[in-house]
Order: C-alpha cells, then structure tokens, then sequence
C-alpha cells in the first residue's frame, strides 16, 4: 500500500500541470501477456473498462489485508466478526462520503448496478410512472416492470433532452408519482448526460430522479447535493473493485417503506408464529431492509477502499489525464476516414473514456477479433444492452439493428456474422484511471493498420463468437 | 498451490484412519492474534463457521492467480474476457458436478443462499402453495412472499418430519402445484433432516423440493440424483469462498418460464422500441435469464474452488474428522450440568458441526462476550435468523422468545440485556474444515472455567452489544 500511495500521489502531482505525463493508477494485470495469432505474445491492453475495469492494486491489497480478518458481519461476538462489522458499517460511510450525501440518506449494497434499479423499481410508490430515455442501457431502461413506463425519444442535444423530460412530465396524466432514471455517461457513445438540469426539471415537476453513475463515478465526481438528485447508483466492477458488490444510495423514505427487497435473515427484526399458524414478521428499518442474507463484506469493502484511491487521486487529475487520452484516441481515430464514431450529442459534446464506431466494409465482430487476436487489444462489440439507442446510431429505420425490419440476432454483443447492408453492431473501446497511453496509441495504431492493409487472419463466427481460422491469403 | 494440495493430501490420507491426528484444511485467519481484556492476546479461535467460514487458503490462491486476469464476462472480444467467461461457465460446470446434477439442471450464480431462494420463490408457477416447517432459518421461511404458505409445525423426530409433511401434502386442497422447501442440517441444532425421505414424500404427493444446503453443503456431500431433489440453494460465504456469490441449482422448467429474476443487461436479448413507443424484450433462456448485470466471476471462480477442494479433500475423510471434533466438543459441554444443549430430535440424532446452548443463569450474550473477550473464541448468540424454532427449543410458551408474553426485542441475534424469567436466546458454536482441535478444546475449556469460576470481567450492553466494562471484584 506504501508503493501504491506513492505511485498515486505521483499521478496527481505531475497530472495537472502535465497530463501526457502523469502516470495511470496502478492496476492489476498491466504485466499480463497474451499470445497473438500472428506469433509471439505482447502485454494485454484492456480496452473494455466500460464493461469490467481491472481491480486497482490499492483495491486489491486492502482486500488482501483484509481477507484473514474476514468474519461473519453483524451478528457474530467473536472479535474478527466485530471488526468485518465495522469495515462493513465503514464502507457504508465512505461511499456516502464518496457520493456527498445529504444526512439521513441511505447507502444499501447491492451487486450491481442493474441490482441496484431492479431495487428501486420494487420500492416504487403505487401508481409511481418512471420516464427513461430510449438512450438508455438495459439496466436502466427495464427494471420497472408493473410501473406505467413512459419511453422518451432519443435528444440529439443535452438542451433538447431537458426539454423533452420537462413536456413529458408536465403533460403526465394523472399528476402522481414519478421517477426519471438517467444516465450520467452513456456506455455508448462516453457523453456526458445534463443530470443537474434533469434533475432540476424532474423536481420543478414534481418527480425523483436516479442517475445511473456505473459509467460516470470511475471518470468524473459524482456528487448527490451538487447534482441533487435523489438516487445514485454504481457498480463495483466498473469502479475498480470488481468483487460482486454495487450500490444504491440515496433518499430514505421510498426504501423505508417499500417490501423488502430479498426476504430472509438481515432484515428481518422479529418473526413470530401466530396462534392460527401463519407467521408475523417485522422487518428491519434502514438499509438492512434491503440487505437480507450475509452482506458482501469484501466487496463493499473493495468499493469503499476504490472510492478512497479515486478521492486520493483526486478527479481533477483523474479527469485531465482521461481527456488527454480521450484527445489522442479520437484524433487517431479521425485520421481513419473509414471509421464513423457514433455519437448523440456531436463531436464537441463532453465525454468519458467510451467510444463506440463503425468501420465501412467491416464487420463489427471481425474487427473486434482482429483487434485481439492480432494486437492483443481488448474491445468489445455488439449494441452493449442498450439497443434501441445503438440502432438509432447506426441509422437502422426499422428500429431493429439489421435494416432488414427483422428481428436482429444474437444477445447483448453476441458476435454477428458479417454480411447484410449496413452495420448491425458497433465496435467499442473504453478506458480509464489504469489505462497506460500506450494501450490507447497501439489501438489507435491498430485501427489504421487493419482499415489500410485488413487483418493478416480471416475470421470465423463459432458458438457466436468470431474467431481466427487461417492466415489471410 | 502445491503447499494447500500436499497438506490436503495429508489430511485426507490420515483423515479416515485416526480422525484425531487428521490436519484441518488451510484456512486464512489461523495466525491472527486478538486483544485479551485480561492482558495480552491469543490466536483467534473462529468458531462461527455457520455464519461465514473463513476463506480455504487454497480459495484464496485461486482467485488471486486470476485476479491479474480478470476481465469482462461473456460479452468483450479481448483474450482475457474470454478467459474469463471461460473461467465463469467453467465454474458452472464444476458446481453441478459438485452437486452432482442432472443433465439439463441449471447451475444459476446469486449472491448466496437467501437470494437463491428469493429467486426461486420468484419463479414459483401461479398458485403454488409452499410448505415449510417453523424450523427453518428465515431465508428458507420468509421469501415466499405472494405464495399460499402451509407452515408446519416443529417435529421431534426425522420420522415424524415425514409423517407430518405427507399429511399436509395429501390434505392440501385444490391439489395444485406445491413447493416444499427444508433445510439440509439446521443452522440452529446442526441435526440432518432426512431430505430424501422428504423428497420422496413430496414427489409421491405431486410436489417439488428445494433443498437450503447453507449448513449442509459445507460439511457433507450434497448429491441432486441421490437425494433427488428437485433445486439445491447454498452459499459461498459458508463455503469458505466469501465473495459475494452463492448457488441456485436443479430444475430448468420453472426458471425457464418464470420473468427474469433481475431485469437489466445480460439477461435481454433483444430490446426493440416498437411504433407506439413502448419496449419489446425477448429475454434469454437458462440460466442467463436470472443473472442479469456483469456476473460475480470471482465469487464463482471462488466458490468452484471450495468445491473442487472439497471434493479432492474427500467427504469421507471431512466428515469423520467433523464428527471427531465434535464429539470432543459434545461431550466437553455434558461435562458442565448448567449447559443444556438445544436439540429437536435428541442427542443421538446425527449433526454437523454446529452446537446451540443456553448456560442456567447465564445471559447467553454475555457468556458470547465473555468468550470473546477473555478467551479469544468467536461464537455468535441471539435466535440466528430462525426465531421460531428457537423460541420453541428455549421452551418459551407464548412463542415470542422472552416468556411473557411481550415480542423479543433485538433482531437476527441481537444481544439482548440480561434478566428476566428465562433463556430468551442462546449461544452457538459452529465450526467446519478449517477449525483445529485446539479451538474445540480451548472452548471447551473456557465454558467450563466461565461456568464454575464466573467471568473475570463484567460486561454491559452498549448499542445492542455486549462489551466488556470493568474487571470483576
């Protein structure tokens, strides 16, 4: 932990005044090598941050400190189990400190983000109507199920999106309930969401807001009372801490009055048969009303030790350095005609480390396969669970991804074999605070390389994965 | 890796012929030292394995060999995604050998047992009445939340667990579908239920069985096909694999029609605004249909681990060393007459590893404190998440667990103020593969000095604890 602190403060101190020179926060894996299909093995260059971020060092040596002192949370007398109970507790208070919460807010851990909607979404009031963009990822666009949901058209403008949000909530028929749910950053295109302003026009309204911060809290600051909003919710993976744990956290009355969420020991206060033989339960108030079961120590702890090196970072660092690499990637990509980047907002729209593309007379999923099997660069490729807004990217009028007005195949970026009119699905690369520059200049590197000589192996879909069958001829 | 399989390969070889010099499996924490109230300090001695084991250091090994490795699941391009959603079906595979399932059983990953059955009693198909008895742990009594629930009443014998289930099962009227759920060994009593004649029962009676393995799968061979049971739930954390993740395994029907349990990314497979604006979704089958969000890979990885070295270790020799261990322990606590030891189908009944105790005039969180504090022994006290059965153990008539007539106050083992007429909660030892004799004898030892030469400390209840206060005079 001492070397980790050390490369830390490094990073900040030199980040600022200099970015292209500020060193990434150390992370695990950076000495992996991987073979490639053209021979030889190079270093791993872990390029899908916006799926699954490899663990900080920090993260994972705190879970190792940790992991001979684990014991059982809450309700054991033992000593490790008093100790795990106040990491636990602990945990609660740094991510609410991480998140600037109001007092009296709640922090529940989850394990994800989508657990964390699908929570909220079982503790709406009655008659509550949720409003989602179509933009927005499956996590946050489906878990309302028995809420009147109404879809909202996809903005080509942060202004345009605020503007929709505030007709559509004044023009909500009866005036009862609502929840907005937005994102904070796309998982498609990186671009920033104007979550004060839809926070703003969701409570002149009358309505809650949740962001959804899995693509936004490992990149920028994302603060409760400064954005005002009533919910956040995050995921460990994408935080650097990748132990099965997220979060949700916020306003207090809709959890505390809600079912449960898991039934079971936790949160359940007192359980008594009745004389006729059925069971009288009282449930736990607070955020152990929704933790049922054994809570996940390490991975709360693990979220709690990744948002301590994120503050020590510091985001204006964190931030300046991702710009930067930002800058080179897309530059390097505008060099490459062949590749379209796709985007909502337009090219001078702020974003994360997440860039999704296009490449004429490519398929999405042979390039991808390329890109690993030649380069050893780690991307992804598909519609990223978030459909309806990856095929109004890519400009499929039928609304279904192939522009055939047939269904499209394969499930969120199941590999499509090639062949149709127009792209069925998107290639993406995503970074962040581990990311060395040189992964994003062999990628950039790569991409121009493939477009101008192809890739030097033909591809084959197996078991809807593409993968290398014999050298190009 | 090589050091945990050689002193596995030991315990095995030994185990079966002289339990006694048979060594316990790796574990972390057996070197960690805690404070002494009386002055020093001693080696740990974590004897609340039915709440959460320690971490088998062979666990540990394995998912810090991948942590380096650690990637996206099931959906990037880049080697290590592949490896990894490699490693996260392959650890699919290994659990239901483990379980020895059927072929076509699926093998879904939750955070642990309470999920599993939360999720099951999702999926439950409309009007199935579920019958549980009143002794099982609250994860197995609470989730079935919008079901008819047939509560049965506590037996004093296997035989009439049988009897008693089968007479509901015939009674029950319409005769629909019908759910039973019990536990494999009571979290409470440590006693085996005689799940294959309760299956048998349920089967002849049209009805399916899911089997709460949380106590069970750590200290026995849980066999699917030998049992025949139609789901299986446990959890890593009792594993010795606590990382978040815990096992619903058995039939494929009901889950496969069920809504997904979870609705987000993952478990979509096409999402398709359609012209009126609303959403169609086509979810997936199997098992990715209820784990929606990026999966908990290692707490998958984790939990194949434990079964794998489980497995290598041998039942067989895990389980004659358990018995031996507690034996010692069993007998060491009929030792001291003021003991009484909580049992539903009598002494001769067989059990794990887990032994619940009232101690005459004897506040039982204290008698936890005190161990904690002067002995270094970590036990748990309280009702432990199965109010019910305990309040009808300690003998409390009017069934709220303080003899009068008033709800207990506390929660899933609270520590309760001293006073009152009787016992209203009790203490429990647990131990498992990891636990050396040492620990047994030296609680053993220490109940008996508690019991004959009081507590060298006293202790009050702070924040629903008990803590040490000020040296006995």
């Amino acid at each position: 932990m001492t070397a980790t602190a050390a490369t830390t403060a490094t990073a900040t101190t030199a980040g600022t005044a200099d970015p292209a020179v500020a060193g990434p926060l150390p992370v695990l894996g950076l000495d992996v090598a991987v073979p490639l299909v053209t021979g030889g093995e190079i270093g791993y260059a872990a390029l899908d941050y916006a799926a699954s971020a490899p663990a900080l060092r920090r993260v994972w040596d705190d879970v190792a400190a940790y992991a001979p002192y684990y014991g059982s949370v809450h309700r054991g007398a033992g000593h490790l189990s008093r100790l795990s109970t106040e990491l636990f507790e602990r945990a609660r208070r740094t991510v609410a400190a991480f998140l600037d919460c109001r007092p009296g807010d709640q922090v529940v851990f989850t394990r994800s983000t989508t657990d964390s909607l699908n929570l909220l979404a079982a503790a709406l009031p009655r008659d509550c109507r949720v409003f989602v963009f179509e933009t927005e990822h499956h996590a946050a666009l489906l878990p309302w199920r028995g809420a009147p949901v109404t879809v909202l058209d996809a903005p080509d403008s942060p202004e345009r999106a605020v503007r929709t949000l505030e007709r559509a909530l004044a023009g909500r028929d009866p005036h009862g309930p609502a929840l907005v749910c937005v994102t904070g950053a796309s998982n498609v295109t990186g671009e920033l969401w104007p979550v004060r302003e839809l926070a703003a026009a969701a409570h002149a309204h009358g309505a809650r807001i949740v962001l959804d911060a899995a693509q936004l809290a490992p990149h920028h600051p994302v603060g409760v009372r400064d954005l005002d909003v009533d919910w956040v919710a995050f995921s460990g993976h994408k935080l650097y801490a990748p132990f099965g744990a997220g979060v949700l956290a916020g306003r207090a009355d809709w959890l505390g009055e809600a079912e449960p969420y898991l039934a079971g020991g936790g949160a359940s206060r007192a359980v008594v048969r009745r004389a006729d033989g059925a069971l009288d339960v009282e449930w736990h108030d607070g955020a152990a009303r929704h933790e049922a079961g054994s809570p996940n120590v390490i991975g709360a702890h693990a979220i709690a030790s990744a948002c301590a090196a994120l503050t020590e970072a510091g985001f204006e660092a964190l931030v300046a350095r991702e710009r930067y690499l930002l800058g080179r990637l897309r530059a390097g990509l505008a060099r490459v005609p062949e590749v379209r980047v796709l985007s909502l907002f337009g090219d001078e729209a702020p974003r994360v480390g997440v860039v999704s593309f296009v490449v004429e007379g490519w398929n999405a999923s042979h390039f991808a396969a390329a890109l690993s099997a030649e380069y050893g660069i780690g991307v992804r490729d598909g519609l990223f669970c978030a459909h309806p807004l990856v095929r109004t990217l890519l400009g499929d009028g039928d609304g279904d991804g192939d522009g055939d007005g047939a269904q499209a195949p394969g499930g969120c970026g199941a590999a499509e074999p090639a062949g149709g009119e127009g792209p069925s699905h998107a290639v993406r690369v995503s970074f962040g605070a581990g990311t060395p520059e040189e992964h994003v200049d062999r990628f950039v590197e790569a991409v121009g390389r493939l477009v101008r000589e192809g890739a030097r192996w033909s591809y084959r879909t197996e078991d809807g994965r593409c993968v290398p069958e014999a050298p190009a001829t």
